[in-house]
């Protein structure tokens, strides 16, 4: 199946880096919409109004509003995946390229991905059948790589001996719930919370950790 | 502004012990109705039909769906602050407190609340006005506790130096994650979770952590 087709200019490197996309700009809007309203009473003319469209307009390029979240959610992986899960799944050191996809996430959804479309993308649950399971597939892989970054890091004297899905499950889930606490302009800047949940993560509260199991 | 009365018998320590009161009957079936259908679409209808009143019956006890909403939260937040923060807040001694809390709650959420009542609750910002400033209160609460905690630990040199906010955060991230990927039955047991949690938070993931800053 594939992804739907939004109206807009074609996706260089130069423009997505000058200023977001048509597309882009549709389904950041969709999703403020969606995250404002709920995704139950929100229409296709609110997001066709908001993005200057009239609905057909809008339908002639997004089939329905289940095709329009998942096409948000796409959007929301694409992004995860191009400015951070792509460029450190390369790295051959396991304790660097943790600590590279750490960062990296955090900075995603604090400030590199609008807050609306992490909401949006949290709730895979509103998706039905094969939408659902291709986010859910994109998903895993992210589970996978981290699962497979602890065991290296473990063989190699880097980690402790953890459970891996635990611990990624407990690295997504700090990550995760930062859109619920964090307000830009606060005590802590984006660097700082960066720095401040990898410390937690990495070191753990304790003085004097269990070591090794 | 009183909590909104509900029908049942008077919650006594033996009834709870037994069994859901009626009361607690009623608003976690409320809580599985408004996470099905969504709360905008589900309707006072649908939830008298569910627990057995008719729907003017229902609207005797509650004056509308947003204060059942806030019921919901309040009867989360009771069960929270019974089932862990009472009972270990009055722990002496700041890592055997911090222990038993991040234990309690990792276990509350897997076992001892519906997750329904844990979903419903993470939405607060579904509660308008006065509502949403008493659970929001009842919240912050927590995080205070929490804060208190580590600051102590520090103090005692049990801790490492972590920024207070930033680690009360990353735990309750950790935490209120768990009902995204936890599935009964599944490789790890609820202890199990809670150890492992509990594991990777206090003792982080490296075998060579920083040490104090």
């Amino acid at each position: 199946m594939p992804r739907p087709a939004l109206p807009g200019r074609p996706v260089t490197k130069r423009s997505r880096q000058d200023r977001p996309t048509r597309q882009a700009q549709i389904l950041e809007t969709a999703a403020r919409i969606f995250c404002e309203k709920g995704f139950d009473k929100a229409s296709m003319e609110d997001v066709a109004d908001a993005v200057g469209l009239t609905k057909a307009g809008l339908y002639h390029h997004i089939g329905s509003k289940d095709e329009l979240l998942f096409a948000i959610m796409s959007y929301g992986m694409d992004l995860f995946e191009e400015k951070v899960l792509n460029r450190v799944m390369t790295i051959a050191d396991p304790l660097e390229r943790l600590k590279a996809a750490l960062r990296g996430h955090v900075l995603l959804v604090i400030r590199d991905r609008p807050k609306e479309v992490t909401v949006i993308l949290h709730e895979t649950n509103a998706l039905k059948g094969r939408f659902r399971d291709r986010i859910n597939a994109r998903k895993k892989r992210y589970i996978k790589f981290l699962e497979k970054t602890f065991r290296e890091m473990t063989k190699s004297g880097a980690a402790r001996r953890v459970d891996p899905s635990a611990a990624a499950f407990a690295m997504l889930g700090m990550i995760n719930w930062i859109y619920q606490w964090y307000r830009p302009g606060g005590r802590l800047s984006d660097e700082a919370v960066a720095d401040a949940l990898s410390d937690v993560f990495l070191g753990g509260i304790l003085a004097r950790p269990p070591g090794p199991a």
